[in-house]
């Protein structure tokens, strides 16, 4: 084995799919109007209509995840509400107080493995609704989940339809992070289609810098009614970019001949590969997903060896003092790293 | 028995204490400067760093709770931290938001009846320091508790000191809030002296609305340089009342021969009759707490007579079903109010 | 002359009119609920209600002007949106950025003394939506006036009229700000009611403080639909008075037998006096207004013998290196004073 | 002449210069760590503070110029202070409120050609002084202005010294944005260099997107502990890219061989030629600027018939009914394109 570290550490660590960088190098001295109003982008969008069923549907181009999930919230609520999410939701931990600096209260929901359930969003409700002093509280004002969630786990579309006539039925959009949608919706568990989201959320994004994109996240807006001025709000939250066209190439890309309903095949199968070794050489998984994210549970020992040959993410320090660390696949996975990593895995656990 | 409700809904259901209307009416057509530069104010000033044993502390007069928790935290906080709060706290739950409008995160830590210890503290911010990614989260910033608590409870002298170490140690303010700190102050399970706030604190403020005064709060701010320009923020808070005057009027009364300091006597003394009372009728407390503030659990039928013939407040619904109610004493409860609440809670449990 | 000075700085320098203070305390130990649900608050609500000629109008009771205005403001607008105001208009100026707090753009427009009219409001509208970038702008909301304005002045009926059907005709609510409107009321230069603020307005407020009250601010909103969830809001802001009732009975009894549209009359008596004084010994007016205020230019000596007699305002240095200062009278404003006020201005200008 | 329309519109309608594409092809399936942890941002950064003479500095990179002043101007304020900027200034014109949205004032000062002066600057700090209600004020926190400014005018060295004087008088730092600062670098008439901006500025920003980058700004931070936890104000305000070395390329390549100080040189060029043959066509230059932007007034019919060849940029109506439009070249305005906007230009006129 190489002295160079294997990188597991997120599914950002790589740059574009090829094919991105091509487009980018062919439309690269064509000169278009900025802030999203070129030709590319409007191809991105109505390619993104057409696999969402949803040909009504505005879509926008934002930068990244936290800005969007950020834009999107304040867009969405008045001054008096909040949004409800998994505590373990990434607007509730790990945003730097995004939608509080906003002006609104995360009104967080105990998760399981990741997600919340359709119920525990009604109870929260009625906990509101039947407190006499409710007029003191913040209101539940929308649902944020995400699919997949952080920790790798999915909606199944029953879930989601349940999530969405809870919503429905109090009046609350439902909102869907879909920063690793790919992943999802390469999945062989997932039953959840890009038509599914459009008809049961009010709002969600496709995520595009985790799953192929050199950066980019598009929102899709089924009733556009619903936010008006929307390219004002991104405005004021820095979320517009001037050359727009960079985030529609990302999207003009990977919605071509269906490339993102495909492009996460490589790293779920790299996962599934990495979950067998890593169970076969009997180490312990945090929890059970069947995306692209692995969690492991590491003692301090495996946890240093581990360190000096991998680069992976710190999720948590786990009551028993061990250590919850985090390995993902991306889109750019390669075979080679995979065996390279299952090699370095057992060989920690023979010692 | 009349016909009409007695109330025990709140602490703030009457006036003023007498003293202070004949103040007001004293004072009424004497000219003087608005904003709080007026001589009541700084004789009610003075008054209040003389019983804090603290001759240099900034004492500000605000008019509310919600908007003196509120100016306060936005003053305190920068950016990028939060408010560790026990979650059970006025500004975690009752308060709409008004902290996180402010841009800022509450960090709740489950409370034990009010109360969130020290360590609990340390470990929130422990949490925070060894997660890997915590520059991606909002770092704890300063700690909200009060005393007496929402639940009627009561920090000791030396779980306060703990608190105020940890806070110390780790450079967050300690911030108290005092809403129904006359209600501590007058009770014998209490070992937590003005002095001691002014000396573990970094802000704290000592409430006038329910104990006694018409309106008003006073923050006190042992070392003012802690906060500059504290003045304007409180202005752009809507915080800075014109006729400042009035809110020194409220102090300066409360603060002359040791008033504030006994006004919670007979709230105490008919709070220890009532649960006297409740427990031998064979009422169930919610929850044990030695102050102005009592919780019962009653079930439907006990709820619905008990509505009818008293004013209380509703707490929350607990899980088996019953009802958590609260009854609140105040400075101004009378003998014969007392008699008749027993009375009627006697008559209940004999049907 | 006495050695005390005379006070002429402002109109909240003296407590409440006395019928309020009686109120206060024949009603002192009554108990009511708290938050403004109470029967006197609801009196004065429907006093307020038949004065403005609009039953259905919602009544709130505030505890002061910024405060009102920061609510107020931030409940009407979106967050793309922003408030046209005078650039002399207290939001604009002296309200230490608490609309810009809320996270709002106050749109100044140029005044002349104190106020703007239909037609700049219309062009400022125009400006913006000619401008073909106005995507990147912030919407002109709403705007914001006062009457009287902070130079004393009044917009006739006939102006508030045009204004009213400019907003209407951009769907822009108009808000007027009345910290002093009995001084407007009881001008005999004014011809704008209470029954055509409530016509014509989408919101206003009553004002208290200036006007008599002890201390509070009655917002009208004559379609209460239009601020659904306003009591929340209230909260979140920490204008919400937990011992509503203080600011009930302050309206209730400045709405009993027409009061609140006489109390002005003596201090309007008073201005005019001291206007026609200051006139026949040579003084500068710096601004020609009909109400309460009264705003002289002083040179270096003028200013520094007036400030060993009188408390006055500092408006502000003028370009020449004159001093504009402001005298206010009030409703408690005694012959007695005004006599000394204007033996001073003679003594002065004497000399 | 072609059908297609000339595109003189912005300097953000073309993609990036070519060394930049070759990088991202290059480096594209290299793995590295996110948020700007990685090797190329590092390098980047290096560049940056050598061709600033300025080891010390702290260089953050953020993806556009609304969201990087929002967030530089909130961590350099306190919650009472605002921003001094010109009224032309892009933050008190065309970022949506974005400055208000994080709570703050823009106070702005009436600009000459795009720029303010030192003496504005004082003088509008000495009305807040000298104004006795200061403490009701928003008071000045810091000063913004940009280089070149939006109207392509550039401040001199001498006019900048003296802003950094005053500011350093008045302890407020002074914060350039460089969105266009190639166009000045480049400029003959300039004389201010990287280096004098790191000496004179508190916080400046370099400015990619328009200056030959694909998106991206780097923020120059001379002395970091000016504004420590700036990397969780950027989390905060959605301004941390997770892919972050995409920024990292961008400017690496740009400082590599000084290519930044000689990328404007063809537009300025082609911009001189441009505003030769206005001139000599009988057009009217709105104002006379030296860098890559040109204003023109226009005619109902030249407009309209420019229009038909030509895209270029809505500037504002005149007073007089004239159009004042704006034609931008950049780094990859070609020598065919100005041909021919000459040609067009002629034509126009001679008919």
């Amino acid at each position: 084995m190489k002295k160079e570290k294997l990188y597991f550490a997120s599914d950002y660590q790589e740059g574009a799919h090829p094919r991105i960088l091509k487009r980018l190098e062919e439309t690269n001295l064509i000169q278009s109007p900025g802030y999203g109003t070129d030709n590319i982008c409007e191809s991105a969008r109505e390619r993104i209509r057409i696999a969402c069923g949803c040909p009504e549907a505005a879509v926008h181009f934002l930068v990244g995840g936290t800005q969007t999930n950020a834009t999107v919230i304040d867009a969405l609520l008045r001054a008096y509400e909040g949004v409800i999410a998994p505590d373990s939701g990434h607007i509730s931990l790990h945003e730097a107080g995004a939608v509080e600096a906003g002006g609104h209260k995360v009104l967080s929901i105990p998760h399981q493995l990741g997600k919340i359930t359709a119920e525990a969003v009604e109870a929260c409700c009625k906990v509101y609704e039947e407190d006499l002093n409710h007029e003191h509280m913040v209101k539940p004002g929308m649902v944020y989940i995400s699919q997949p969630t952080e920790y790798g786990t999915l909606y199944s579309l029953s879930e989601l339809t349940a999530m969405s006539e809870v919503c429905r039925r109090k009046k609350m959009p439902l909102y869907v992070d879909g920063a690793r949608l790919a992943y999802a919706l390469a999945c062989e568990k997932n039953d959840v289609t890009l038509e599914d989201l459009a008809r049961l959320c009010d709002v969600f994004y496709i995520g595009g810098t985790k799953c192929g994109a050199m950066l980019g996240e598009a929102v899709v807006i089924p009733e556009p009614e619903l936010l008006p001025h929307f390219f004002t709000i991104m405005k004021q939250h820095g979320a517009l970019l001037a050359k727009g066209r960079m985030l529609g190439i990302q999207f003009d890309v990977l919605f071509e001949d269906g490339l993102y309903g495909t492009i996460g095949k490589t790293a779920l199968a790299a996962a599934d590969k990495i979950r067998l070794c890593l169970d076969s050489n009997g180490y312990k998984l945090a929890f059970d997903s069947p995306t692209n994210q692995i969690f492991v549970s590491l003692g301090e020992e495996a946890y240093d060896r581990l360190s000096q040959l991998v680069e992976f993410s710190f999720w948590e320090k786990a009551a028993n003092g061990r250590t919850i660390v985090r390995l993902a696949t991306s889109w750019a996975t390669t075979e080679e790293d995979v065996e390279k990593l299952m090699a370095a895995l057992e060989i920690i656990k023979r010692r």
